[in-house]
């Protein structure tokens, strides 16, 4: 059994919060012998990436303080508490399990009767044979025709990591042949975001998505309405351009208005959600139930590898602890997420869910209030646009931004350019280099105005191309990260009371029973 | 002439920071009289909007103090300097002007030879002349057919501003037949951006824009090359298909390369450019040029609004003071943006780049270091979207996060439908009032898990419906706020040093002049 402790009750946290060492940035990547450090400061992830940390204010000491206290709290247990079933999401009384869609870790999980991997593996086998009849015409629309759009109706995790993962793959899927529908996404209550879609895909041709848990979910409810409204307009049957994703015990789950229903169970929050049927349905209509797979494949092995207690062998582990270092040693409250390739121009917002949804909290996992600081703001947008942008504060703003860059040796659609002796790609691979080392070298100049005091850290992934087994790896590494954050900092990352009160306010001013300042500004807007 | 201080040697900010009186926004914001706060704490925008900041931690005493250090910093008498046409962007010598494209403050204001109104306007003449000719089809392609696409090809400022502003617009743009052409914009150097717009256009019946001020940015002259060799591939002139936007004095200017060109200058930056050709000639070839005229109007209004003295009368003013107050004696560190509007899910991108670029400074105008915390991290996403995601960490995180809402009475589309008894516009509403109240009140639980503190503070722009004139007027409002942040701060909000060094070693890389990490980390990246 581990013990659940908060980190200022363990001597190896309080020993890092003491100490004075700190690693000079500046010095450590100067100078010829910064390339050994390059060299050794990385450590393998799957499907040929890398995650190099040498632009950390990290050293030997202190990585060796982390391992102190990836030990002392039991980080490696966790989770393997966590993948063998343990009811890690306290608040909820609930098991989490989005690693096991992705492959079986430990022992077998039983829930509701139940193998779970069994259970999840059997609707991505659903959600694969219903594909593959779309993809051949056996499903097709009242006319015979075949669907060549999909829409994922559904919000938050339901939407963001779906459309994220999507867009990360599309240019890739054109130019290797693996395009089989376009994706669209709704999302927002406001009107606008269902009205645009709509306006601008063939509905006769297009397969709705309707993606919520519950069945329950105000803003996802609303557009399926919007949506069948439109059907309906076009001389359509709603029924037969719809498909459900939900839980097996929802309104939705044996309703006659949808073709088919694939099923996700409460183990998985919707911010972990991309790798079951709610990413796997889109995702495998509009790519293949085998890119899916491949996409599942590079999430399990960097699952495998985030299993191992040694930091230096376990690149999520080791990310969750310099980030903790970063936060409640070195002070900083942001972090900014910066990949240099246009495909991932959305996984900066789904990281942002990810972690502040899962990460930002006050209480821990007993309910105690805590002293210390959590979860940081994540946000970012992807190089070279960036550069040109907000850039200017992180290169010489009053505060440090700790910053995780992203970047690729190769594009995705094969199309490039040579101007001035280079491609556009090895610009772009020039920038995101140049950049890590202004941030840590800074440059000493007479002129203020053009001073960059450096000591800026960062740290890079770096991969071959963003293909499917790159971007599961990715994704698990992300997810790991902020799971073992929430274990260091003795939290429940699974939960996400903090959004329920505002749900409760609106539903009391569409009821009109509300008054003092609320009243007043739904004055304000009409309501 | 106004005295240029850093705020530290004023009495009345000094006085502000030792002050330990603070607003209990929890208490104010409850009850019945929290109604005629909602009421009081108001001040009128242009074009039918209002800038509410009943949600912010302050009261009658920190509005005097607010106001004695809007005085003593002379911030009206400075705005004046400036479109008076001093040269207020000191460390490149350079007047500041982009108020001036939308309308005359002051002075006459006579540079390089020529007034500089009649310069700006001119050049709105000549796009708007162009634009006409385009949708009139007098100018058209080598076949006499039509231009149906424009697609900008810049990065940073002429990138992220006129595409936040054309999404802004688009919808509004389709209900009330406006939409002369779809825009798209180019920007990354990932070969896979461009690529990725040029195969989802139709070649033929597009139209390039080249926006570069200096005619010598990588990114886009890299782009540029890309879209050429795409549109000989096509067996079309590369000449016939495009115009530029850039200054003068540029290669470009009278290039034969070019079926036009539009002109800009060095008084306006690029992030402050969506007022200049750089956003006028895309938003005039989408929309039409009175649609852009109608965005300068609406713009040019706030811009008077902006001028009073009175900061009560004067919302940008009494904005950048709470946002000063909120960062150097509150402490907070980052802010959210958060629109209840789908079409302005860029416009955060936007603000982050014309906030982080401008403000992100740690030495003065004179080049000093400076001693207290200066620009923000700015981020956002547009609600209700954000609610299902970050807002978990909004709410019950350990730092405070101010947040700036956007909210309208009526969507752009008039596409909408009553679900529940309510419409989805409605809907919208109702959750943005709610989250607002959500944040300063919280709720007490005896569940620590559903506690929420509440004292989080907010303050909405509410307007009727985002059409031109409240875009315009909107844009203007967070430009001159951040213009005022930058008076009191004392810096220079109109230069951006920091984007420098990133561009030298990145030339340095590709010319494989480098060496040490630099080197290393090249090779890692197999450059």
């Amino acid at each position: 059994m581990v013990s659940w402790k908060n980190p200022d009750e363990l001597s190896s946290f309080k020993e890092l919060c003491s100490d004075t060492h700190r690693a000079d940035l500046k010095t450590l990547m100067s100078g010829e012998h910064s390339a050994k450090r390059v060299a050794d400061y990385k450590v393998a992830m799957s499907s040929g990436l890398s995650y190099c940390f040498a632009s950390k204010a990290v050293d030997d000491e202190i990585l060796s303080k982390l391992q102190a206290l990836a030990d002392e709290a039991e980080l490696s247990a966790k989770f393997r508490e966590l993948y063998n079933g343990a009811v890690i999401n306290t608040g909820e009384n609930r098991l989490v399990l989005h690693q096991l869609c992705r492959g079986q870790l430990g022992d077998p999980v039983i829930a509701d009767g139940v193998d779970k991997h069994e259970f999840y593996t059997h609707e991505q086998a659903k959600i694969a044979d219903f594909s593959d009849a779309v993809h051949k015409g056996d499903i097709a629309n009242a006319k015979g025709e075949r669907f060549t759009t999909v829409v994922q109706i559904g919000i938050g995790g339901s939407d963001l990591g779906p459309r994220a993962m999507y867009i990360a793959l599309e240019n890739w899927a054109k130019a290797n042949n693996k395009l089989r529908m376009k994706a669209h996404f709704i999302s927002n209550v406001d009107p606008d975001d269902a009205a645009s879609v709509l306006k601008s895909i063939d509905l006769e041709h297009s397969l709705f998505i309707l993606v919520s848990k519950s069945g329950t979910t105000l803003e996802t409810l609303t557009n399926e309405a919007f949506v069948k409204t439109a059907l309906k307009a076009a001389g359509l049957d709603p029924a037969g351009h719809m498909i459900a994703v939900t839980s097996e015990t929802s309104p939705l789950a044996k309703s006659k208005d949808y073709l088919a229903a694939f099923f996700m169970d409460d183990y998985i929050g919707g911010r972990y959600s991309s790798s079951s049927a709610v990413g796997g349905a889109v995702l495998s209509l509009a790519f293949g139930a085998d890119v899916f797979a491949r996409f599942l494949a590079g999430a399990h092995a960097e699952d495998v590898l985030d299993t191992n207690p040694d930091i230096r062998k376990n690149p999520a582990m080791l990310d969750a602890l310099i980030g903790v270092y970063e936060r409640n040693v070195l002070g900083y409250g942001t972090t900014a997420v910066l990949p240099y390739s246009q495909a991932l121009s959305r996984f900066p917002a789904h990281l942002q869910q990810l972690d502040m949804e899962s990460n930002g909290k006050s209480v821990n996992r007993f309910g105690e209030p805590l002293s210390y600081k959590t979860g940081p703001v994540i946000f970012g947008e992807p190089g070279t646009n960036g550069q040109h942008s907000f850039y200017q504060l992180l290169h010489q703003g009053t505060d440090i931004i700790p910053l995780q860059f992203i970047g690729f040796k190769h594009n995705q659609t094969g199309m490039d350019t040579v101007i001035e002796g280079s491609t556009s790609q090895q610009k772009l691979c020039a920038n995101v280099v140049a950049q890590i080392m202004a941030f840590a070298c800074g440059k000493d100049d007479a002129n203020a105005n053009k001073y960059f005091a450096g000591g800026r850290p960062s740290s890079i992934i770096v991969g071959e191309q963003l293909d499917p087994e790159a971007l599961g790896a990715i994704l698990a590494h992300f997810e790991n990260k902020v799971m073992y954050q929430g274990f260091i900092w003795n939290i429940n990352s699974f939960d996400q009371e903090g959004v329920q009160l505002g749900k409760l306010l609106a539903k009391k001013v569409l009821a009109r029973d509300c008054d003092g300042a609320l009243r007043a500004y739904s004055e304000l807007l009409e309501i």
